[in-house]
């Protein structure tokens, strides 16, 4: 398994830099951006490299700042917290920042007055390029995006590239920039990529809970003050048939009660993955006084957010195959091209969605109330259930309004999952800290629509049908034909 | 981190083999034994390898046989399972073979006429050199146990010496042994030890969830009616403040009802990897139709069985250290050196508890009463309930009647638990399938305790005192001085 870039470099570069390809109109402001390159021989980065040859991971840290400014470690020394007295969180550090919620989630605390930090390996790039996948919107590099930020925002989001799953990279990402908060996006999201072949499975769960470990190890070591706030998954919980809390509940069984935590039925590798994760955190909160939040997070809609809509450069990514897309966004790309709508089984299948606007907002809020020294708190971050009949007859009458003939199809159930069940999910948490939902609505339909329909000559639509099977995941390594 | 033995060598044996040592009385008949060596690159053995010098894992399979006998493999095709219609499950593979609970496991399945083969890659001797531990009593290598074995009751246990994390070698098993049951001790299964540093916590982690999730693969891929029987932990459940049922919990919430996964508590990165491991496996039985019954063993106490008593070179290891040697067996051992029994904290900490005796005697329930295709079946392993305090009297009384002067000093808490709790865990469905418990009586006191004086002059007393801290854990490898 080739997951992760390889390279036996070790270069230092300090000169102005410019991408190979320039597909968007320039941001027009100049700027120095230092590079700085070492070789890690850490084991946990090797062990996804594959095959006998001699090869050495490079961890890229880049630090994108403008001419006229001072580091910004420099610059911001002022707001370093005292390990013990936390002062209010300023320096936040967005680990998978280069992704459809980290970029939206790095962008809107930088607009709100953070100081933003982004530690990303980049490897979600590297997957659409193995699988042969491509974001409906053409998305500009990690450094192009940053230097955009920048010209549009005054702003600067500093930049580490590198695999949190290599511990002596982390470490040095917590030095140098000493984080009053993380936010961990910094995982491999997609239950279906899980699901490919035992490679990826093992893949996921190693580099979720590896990296996960290694997070909190960091904090622990470095910064033991820092607010973890972790993207968790609703997913986690399954498809119970009682009411979903919110991450714990009291239990009266013979005569006695106890607040335990929730019952968690994950139903692929990756959301096992997540599972472990916030057992791993849970423990870490109580033996060392860790303070986290865990955001049980439902499938996320949409793609615009205040941020990136300033400037083309900073689009996000929208996925819409059947790996990495998600439900809803999906079905309007589908939509837009004039494929049927693929549901899967019977359609009932019920979850918690939110607006990729309110994600952004979700994540602010848990920092900007932090958990206290050795809570584990968790919120179900989501603000509306469908299911997935309801969101391809939401999406069938909004593109009727554009003049679109929406059908609709069943498609055999690529997943093992209950197709008709109960579903109540609580997720109050957020919205007593303040949360104003961005309900799914006509307009917002309307606007991801033309969306895809605006992008629709860039559809794979090979990329549409589900590929990945719960039941025919196999041992071999599952390459796709070109 | 350097845990596993690493060569580049690429040996083929096929001639009489003697070992450099002979501590033991040797067993008399003559055997010729076939080692096959070979070269592995899986990227997943490589991640425990330190340092940046090019290594290649080295795998060896060896079976043990004697001079007039067929190969196993030839002698038993006609046990072989047919997957489409199971029969009476023969062929039992126990990972984790040469260890405490696997030794004694292996020996008795063969005994009891299954044919058996051992999975290990002996790592658990290699921790005991790092950490400059050793069991009380001698043990025999594993070679040497085999012809023993082999020579004591004419019975054949196959050997394959490799690590289930590299699913190269861990098909290559199944392929050859064809097992109608998995009996999967092979974890790293001390809760101190993923307590030392980071790189234990972090190996501990994806050494047990990635070799379990390779056997989940190889059993879907190669025999996909075997019964996998998994070594969980009572550990799992921590102290909840209601009674601990078996694996699942009937919830009535808001007027609901469901029968749920019990929640679990998991209070170090080892009982946490059983926990992933836990809900890995329940996933798979859901998905794949695996048949599986996870135990979740009690703290084990005793060294002899009816198997290990037919030979000295037969002999168990027994651990009385900090960091492997679980309550009772230490506090044996304790008492026969003249050291005060050492009780963490206050003491009430309570739990379940078995003679290995009745581990054996589990096991083989388990694997004659397979559970069900697509069945995750959850036994609670233990015959009683003791604190540590009893434990400690009880020793003590025991200790009296054999004119030992037996002390009790309260160290401080390494751990983070609850050191005053409530706890009644059901353990009746072993029972049902017919266990007879051994319960922890005067005369199994008194054994241990003659057993711990034989041998104390063997007794390293500077390994009897913690040395693992909960809190202390950081991010440095942690060596020992000599």
């Amino acid at each position: 398994m080739a997951h992760l870039l390889s390279t036996s470099c070790s270069i230092k570069l300090s000169s102005s830099h410019r991408p190979l390809s320039q597909p968007f109109r320039q941001c027009p402001t100049k700027f120095l951006t230092f590079f700085t390159l070492g070789t890690s021989k850490s084991p946990f980065k090797r062990f996804v490299l594959q095959g006998g040859t001699q090869q050495a991971s490079c961890v890229v840290r880049a630090t994108v700042a403008p001419i006229s400014q001072e580091t910004p470690t420099q610059s911001s020394s002022d707001s370093r917290q005292n390990s013990s007295e936390p002062s209010k969180p300023k320096r936040v550090m967005v680990i998978g920042g280069d992704g459809y919620c980290g970029w939206a989630t790095a962008l809107h605390l930088s607009n709100k007055g953070y100081e933003v930090a982004i530690v990303d390996s980049l490897i979600r790039r590297l997957f659409d390029q193995q699988l042969g996948l491509d974001s409906l919107t053409p998305i500009a590099s990690i450094h192009n995006r940053l230097r955009c930020w920048r010209s549009v925002t005054g702003k600067t989001i500093e930049l580490y590239i590198g695999d949190i799953c290599d511990f002596e990279f982390l470490s040095e990402t917590f030095k140098s920039f000493e984080p009053d908060a993380v936010v961990h996006f910094g995982e491999q999201r997609s239950a279906p990529y899980s699901m490919i072949d035992r490679n990826r499975a093992v893949f996921t769960q190693h580099n979720n809970v590896i990296g996960t470990l290694n997070v909190l190890f960091a904090i622990k070591e470095f910064r033991d003050q820092c607010h973890l706030v972790k993207l968790g998954t609703m997913g986690e919980y399954g498809t119970p048939n009682i009411d979903i809390e919110e991450g714990y509940i009291t239990i009266t069984h013979n005569g006695r009660t106890d607040t335990l935590p929730f019952p968690k039925q994950a139903s692929s590798f990756y959301h096992l993955s997540k599972v472990h994760d916030s057992n791993n955190i849970a423990f870490t909160c109580k033996a060392w006084g860790i303070r986290a939040t865990d955001l049980n997070q439902g499938v996320v809609y949409g793609v615009r957010t205040d941020e990136t809509e300033m400037h083309e450069e900073l689009s996000n990514r929208l996925d819409y195959d059947g790996v990495f897309g998600t439900a809803l966004n999906r079905f309007c790309v589908q939509a837009a091209v004039g494929h049927p709508l693929t549901v899967y089984g019977k359609g009932g299948q019920t979850r918690g969605y939110l607006d990729i606007r309110d994600t952004v907002q979700c994540v602010e809020l848990a920092i900007a109330n932090p958990a206290q020294p050795g809570e584990f708190r968790v919120f179900n971050q989501f603000t509306e259930q469908f299911s997935v009949n309801e969101l391809a007859s939401l999406v069938t009458k909004a593109g009727e309004k554009l003049g679109l003939d929406v059908k609709t199809i069943s498609v055999p159930n690529p997943r093992v999952e209950a197709e008709e069940h109960y579903y109540n999910a609580k997720h109050t948490k957020l919205i007593e800290l303040g949360l104003e939902p961005h309900l799914l609505s006509d307009s917002l339909l309307d606007s991801l629509l033309n969306f895809a329909i605006k992008f629709k000559d860039r559809v794979d639509t090979k990329q549409i049908m589900p590929s990945v099977s719960w039941k025919k995941i196999g041992v071999k390594p599952k390459t796709l034909a070109a």
